[in-house]
């Protein structure tokens, strides 16, 4: 029978918009890891008694039953005390957290002080979870046969304590962990529907005991393969392999998490490959140095960046042709080709990449609509240029322009032959 | 007595980790500028006898309840269903919704289809609430004396929906519209505490009725003054200039939720001014061009910005000396006023600025942590520099450094001598 699951999150800031919970998807994913899955979740503000009689009512219906927020020291965090009314017993001083608290004072070389030590308190019959960077330890205690977690509210906090702590205590209660996997792919460069289309012509006996999911965590999108059961675990490696075959160089990673820009994937592979790389951005306006700049280490493979918003500075900066930018205009495959080409001299880079574009939502003609963009890209011995429509608002085709861009030096890198198709 | 209010969220997406839930924010932000707040929210997968049990429920704890999300064409969109199931009657043919649907199809140059035409199926006596853009109507029914709106899951349909049909609709049966203000003042460069002393050292007779709240939109600072009452509103202008003088140019804006980033302030600004502005980048990496360059309109300001990653290319592209890098290393007060200067050179700006420090995690050093940095700014006839030492995670560095820049840009163009207090 499916392990009923249920999610109390506290806190007036989750109420009055002032903060959005992410916390939920962090539960979700840790969850999902090992094979469970949320039914319901109630947020509610710091209410004693709203709190209190939600968490009783929530213990009859759960098996499984995660409270988050309200462990700190101050006095709208509640979730000690109303734990202990659900339960209809008392906070006393838990002799485990009082050493957690200890310790962490002293590591701070601090004293513990009373709001501090109000974290000590924990309903009776209370098992403590570790907490290894906050004040705040979790703790579990049983009602009405349903197991309540409390966790913290801080995200990375919260984040450790699921991984490191909590699945372990579920997957000795709750999970036949052998046969519960999720296995990720990374993706660009191809979508949803064509990945399906794919699967369907070249794999057609896919088992039923994998499950393909996908999660778009833009740009990247994430395929999830999933199993629960034995014969899927055993079919798994076999699958896995033909389908990395299928999609080869559209696959940046696989594990965890997907990551979010492609410089993430490429800057690693640059410094494997000890190549550095430049950039000649106009309609990106910086973006793609930023992004590349972003990932530390990233100062092995990128030296120099050239912002060329205008015309004049594409001349003075890069060098492209006066005649060039008259002949062809600033959007055009002569342009960024020249702007390519002059950025990787100037630099002495091994890779380069020039885009200029309409990023709108002015400045469109009818030759070239808002939305055209041309994107050059190459080494040494080889600049070529791709021309794209991508007509969505302002900033998001500035982060489709810079993903592409990336992912086409990513696929040079591996001398891959096979095509992106960004449009589908 | 206060307005009951709760929020039902549907949507399997929402408990599988796959989305994050941003729409609770809307609901939150135009309730809160009619004087209500959400109580309790619940979110649950697309299980229609959970559903219609959780509606009930709520419909007799609440005086107003939203559903959000399910009602879309396809299998999986339940809510019209459920809320029939929870009112105990049935789905019927409704007129307005149907009428909408024609009207939709017919601006889209297509004909209805079966699913489609399953949107104009709701519980008997709902009354339609208009949905500019997409195909899904919302609808209110009344159960157990409580008002239940259904809204449209997409977040722009929601927004539209929320803003200009559902607080119409709220203030004439739940709100006295006219005592109810929220004014914003969007701030950068003071943090709360800061603000906080200084109104009780300058302003300590500030009114009970005007209450004060802070919204951290980071890197933006909201201070959210809040009045729901007859003598607050008479009082509010005169405190409200009163509190704009003592903030002077801390203040960026004020009026609506802020903006992301110091650039959305600075480009309209400079625009205003006719005065362009360059920008010389080593630590942030593009990050302030890209910033700039992200705002539409940022041709007629911004030409050109240069990354400079390298000690070699700081010489080469803005002609910092050799001799200054050697003697007083690249994060020196030396070589950002000679980037800056170079770059103010180079490009014919009227502003510039300059960034280099220590974006972490390594590289730092004894004398120079991680999170050190130089920024210079300034004009022709004046350029400063200022060190500060941000000891956050990388991209969080890059982030700071790239507001704070902006915002002393800011500053100087409104020619304030008022100090930003960063660090506080």
């Amino acid at each position: 029978m499916k392990t009923k699951v249920s999610l109390l999150l506290t806190g007036s800031e989750l109420m009055n918009g002032d903060v959005v919970d992410t916390n939920s998807v962090l539960f979700a994913e840790q969850l999902n890891n090992i094979g469970l899955s949320i039914d319901k979740k109630v947020t509610i503000g710091d209410e004693q008694e709203l709190l209190a009689t939600e968490i009783l009512q929530l213990s009859q219906t759960s098996d499984l039953l995660f409270i988050n927020g309200g462990l700190g020291p101050t006095t709208d965090d509640l979730t000690a005390e109303v734990v202990a009314t659900a339960c209809n017993s008392k906070l006393e001083l838990n002799k485990d957290a009082h050493q957690h608290l200890k310790t962490w004072a002293k590591r701070r070389n601090t004293t513990l002080n009373q709001p501090n030590l109000k974290q000590a308190y924990l309903p009776k019959n209370s098992n403590i979870i570790a907490n290894r960077t906050g004040s705040a330890v979790g703790f579990s205690v049983e009602l009405n046969q349903c197991l309540i977690i409390c966790t913290p509210g801080v995200p990375s906090e919260l984040a450790h304590m699921l991984r490191e702590e909590i699945t372990i205590i579920l997957k000795t209660r709750f999970v036949p962990p052998q046969y519960n996997t999720l296995h990720r792919l990374h993706l660009f460069g191809i979508g949803e529907s064509s990945i399906q289309a794919l699967i369907n012509d070249h794999l057609p006996a896919w088992p039923n005991e994998i499950t393909i999911g996908f999660r778009a965590a833009m740009p990247i999108l994430e395929l999830k393969l999933a199993v629960n059961c034995q014969q899927g675990q055993k079919l798994l490696p076999e699958w896995l392999t033909k389908i990395k075959l299928l999609l080869g160089a559209h696959i940046l990673a696989e594990g965890d998490n997907g990551n979010s820009t492609l410089a993430d994937y490429l800057v690693p592979q640059l410094i494997r490959a000890h190549q550095k790389i430049t950039v000649a951005e106009s309609c990106t306006g910086g973006l793609i140095a930023s992004q590349l700049t972003s990932i530390s280490g990233a100062s092995a493979v990128f030296e120099a960046g050239y912002v060329t918003y205008s015309n004049e500075m594409k001349t003075k900066m890069l060098g492209v042709p006066t005649s060039t930018l008259i002949n062809h205009g600033a959007v055009s495959k002569e342009t960024v080709i020249a702007m390519a080409t002059g950025a990787l001299a100037n630099s002495g880079a091994d890779f380069t990449i020039a885009v200029s574009g309409i990023a709108g939502p002015n400045g469109g003609t009818k030759d070239k609509p808002v939305g055209s963009v041309w994107i050059a890209w190459g080494d040494k011995s080889n600049i070529q240029a791709k021309y794209y429509c991508i007509n969505v608002a302002r900033k998001q085709f500035q982060h489709i322009v810079a993903a592409r861009s990336l992912d086409l030096v990513r696929r040079m890198l591996i001398q891959s032959n096979e095509m992106a198709h960004y449009d589908k």
